[in-house]
C-alpha cells in the first residue's frame, strides 16, 4: 500500500514512519511505498530506506500534487504549533484550516476514498469560563476551544467528519495529549515544562518547574501516542464508533508523580536539578486543561494510557541514549 | 447607528428589518441606516424606508465592501438551506462557509470591532448512531451535525468565537429553531411540513402529514426568533455567558398538538384538510431532530419559548391577513 505522513519529518511523524517501516504492514497490507511531506526533509535514516520518498513544502502547496498520487493511507499530522497560531492568526489559518480544507479536496479529487488519520489535539478543550469543563472528560464532552490554534484543531474534526460522510475519505480523527518525553530543546508552549523538568535534570541541566507539584496533567508517552495513531488508522468503522473525533487515552499524573519517577529512573542528583519557580500565566494556562479522560470508545478499541509515569521516563532514556 | 443584515430579503431577514425599522433603536441607539444584502432586492415597504440601503450579491462577493462601511452591527443570516447543501457541497461549504469567513475578515478589517449576531442551526444537532443525543439538549450538549449544512454552521460558530475572543469582532451564536408557521409555499425541506399542516388547511388547502402524530418537534414562531435575534445582539458580553453557541427557546410540541391547535383556531374544517400519509424517510430524519431544549442561558437572559402552539397559529392568522 502507499502511505503518506503530513508532517513526516516532525517528532511524532519521524516516529510514526519508523515504526511503520520496522513492522512493514499497515491494516494487514504491505507497506510500499512511505511518501513523507514536510516543511523539511526528514531523517537520514527515512530517507535511505527504499520506500521512502520525500516532499519539501507546504501542506497548502503540496496538497493537489499529493491528491493526484492516490494514497491508499494518509496520516495529516502536519500543523503550526499553538503558540505560532496565537501569534500570528492568519498562519494557523492558513498552516491548519486551509490546508486541511486543500488536502481533503485533493484526496477527495483522487476518487479512491483513502483512510485519513487527522491529528487533533487535547487543546479542542479549553475552560470557558461562562461554561467550565467538567472534571473528567468523556466521549460526548463539548470542546470550548480557548485558542486558534484549538479552534482550527475543531473546525478540522468536523471537516474530515463530514468529508467521510459524505463518503470522499475514509476519515477519522485521534486527539492527541500532550505528549512527554519530548526530546530536544525546550520550547515556548506552555506545557514545554511537561518535558523539560524530566529531559533538563537527565542530561545534567538545570529545569525550572513552574506549576505547583500538586497540579495534574494528561500526559502520555511518544510510543503509547503513534500506537493510537495507528490503532486508530486501523480501526474498522463500527468499531471506532462513529465519526466524532477519539481523544486518545491519557495518563493522570501530578508533577509531584513525575518527579518521583525522576528520582526513581536517574536519581535523587537528578531530581534535585528541578526548581519550582512559579509562573502564574503557565500555571492559569496549564490549570485550564483537562486532566482526566474517561472514554469508552478508547477502552472498546483496546486502547490504554501509559501505566505509569516511570515507565514513560524509561521510555525515554532507553531511547535517547 | 448603521447595521447590516445579510440575508435580509429572506423570511428572517425582513422581519428583523421591518422590527428593526418600527422600534428605529438598537442596543440603545437609534438606527440610523440599514444596510440589507442579499441575492435579490427585498419588498418594496422595506425598499422605500429612507434609512434603508440594499445590496444585492453574494455575500463573498459583497463582503470586502460591506466591510469598507464600518457597520456598527451586523445580523448574518445569508445561507443556504440545507437540502441545497446537501445536495451540492461546494455550494454549502462556499455559501456558508467561505462567506462567513470572507466577511469576519472584512469586518476585521474595518478594525471597529462591530457587533455581529451569527443565526447558526438546530442542525448542529445530530444523531450519530455511536453517540446518540440525550433526551434534552442543554448547553453543553456535544453537537454532532449529521448534514453539511450543520457540519458548516457548527464550523462557523467556532469562527465567530474566535475572531470574537481574539478582539476582531463583538460576536455571538444564536442558535435559530425550526420556524413555524412559515408563509409561503411547500418546500423540499424535510421540516417543510412543520409549516404546511397549519397553513395550507387555513388557505382550504389539503396537507399531508408524513409522521405519526406523537412525533415530538421543537419550534419556534417567527416572532420569537426574531425576538431572540434582537435580544443576543443587545445581550452583554458576561450576559451571554461566554461565546459558545446558544440555542435560542424552543416550544415542544408533538404533532397532535398542532393540529388540535389548528382546530381551536380555524375549525374542525380545517383539521380536516390534513391527511396522515407515513413517509418514512421523513420519519427518520425528524426523528433525529432533538426536541426537548433546557437551557440555563437562555433563561438568564430572560428568553422564553411561545407559550403554546394555539398562539402561534394566531400569531400566523393576524399576519397572514
Amino acid at each position: 500500500m502507499k502511505l503518506l505522513i503530513t508532517g513526516g519529518a516532525g517528532f511524532l511523524g519521524a516516529r510514526l514512519a519508523r515504526r511503520l517501516l520496522a513492522s512493514g504492514v499497515l491494516d494487514g497490507r504491505a507497506i510500499d511505498r512511505l511518501v513523507l511531506a514536510d516543511l523539511a526533509a526528514p531523517a537520514d535514516d527515512l530517507r535511505s530506506d527504499p520506500r521512502v520518498e520525500v516532499r519539501v513544502g507546504t501542506v497548502l502547496a503540496l496538497a493537489k500534487a499529493l491528491g493526484e498520487e492516490r494514497f491508499d493511507g494518509v496520516f495529516h499530522l502536519a500543523s503550526a504549533v499553538s503558540s505560532e497560531c496565537e501569534a500570528n492568526f492568519e498562519l494557523g489559518m492558513q498552516s491548519n484550516l486551509d490546508s486541511t480544507r486543500a488536502l481533503l479536496d485533493a484526496l477527495r479529487a483522487a476518487g479512491n476514498v483513502p483512510k485519513l488519520v487527522f491529528s487533533s489535539s487535547v487543546a479542542v478543550f479549553g475552560s470557558d469560563p461562562a461554561l467550565p469543563l467538567p472534571a473528567v472528560v468523556r466521549d460526548d464532552t463539548l470542546p470550548t476551544p480557548q485558542s486558534s490554534y484549538g479552534v482550527q484543531k475543531f473546525i478540522c474534526e468536523q471537516l474530515v467528519a463530514d468529508y467521510t460522510r459524505k463518503g470522499f475519505i475514509d476519515g477519522r480523527t485521534a486527539r492527541l495529549m500532550t505528549v512527554s518525553v519530548r526530546p530536544g530543546r525546550p520550547n515556548g508552549a506552555a506545557s514545554s515544562f511537561l518535558s523539560g523538568i524530566i529531559r533538563e535534570p537527565l542530561a545534567g541541566l538545570e529545569a525550572v518547574c513552574p506549576v505547583s507539584p500538586e497540579t495534574e496533567v494528561a500526559l502520555a508517552s511518544p510510543a503509547n501516542t503513534v500506537a493510537g495513531l495507528i490503532a486508530v488508522f486501523e480501526a474498522g468503522r463500527d468499531a471506532f464508533g462513529g465519526r466524532t473525533a477519539l481523544s486518545l487515552p491519557a495518563l493522570t499524573v501530578r508533577v509531584q508523580d513525575m518527579l518521583d519517577a525522576l528520582e526513581k529512573v536517574g536519581g535523587s542528583a537528578a531530581r534535585a536539578r528541578v526548581r519550582f519557580v512559579p509562573d502564574p500565566a503557565i500555571a492559569r494556562i496549564v490549570g485550564g486543561w483537562p486532566a482526566r479522560f474517561e472514554s469508552r470508545r478508547t477502552a472498546a478499541l483496546g486502547l490504554t494510557a501509559d501505566a505509569n509515569f516511570e515507565s514513560i521516563v524509561e521510555q525515554y532514556l532507553r531511547e535517547s541514549r
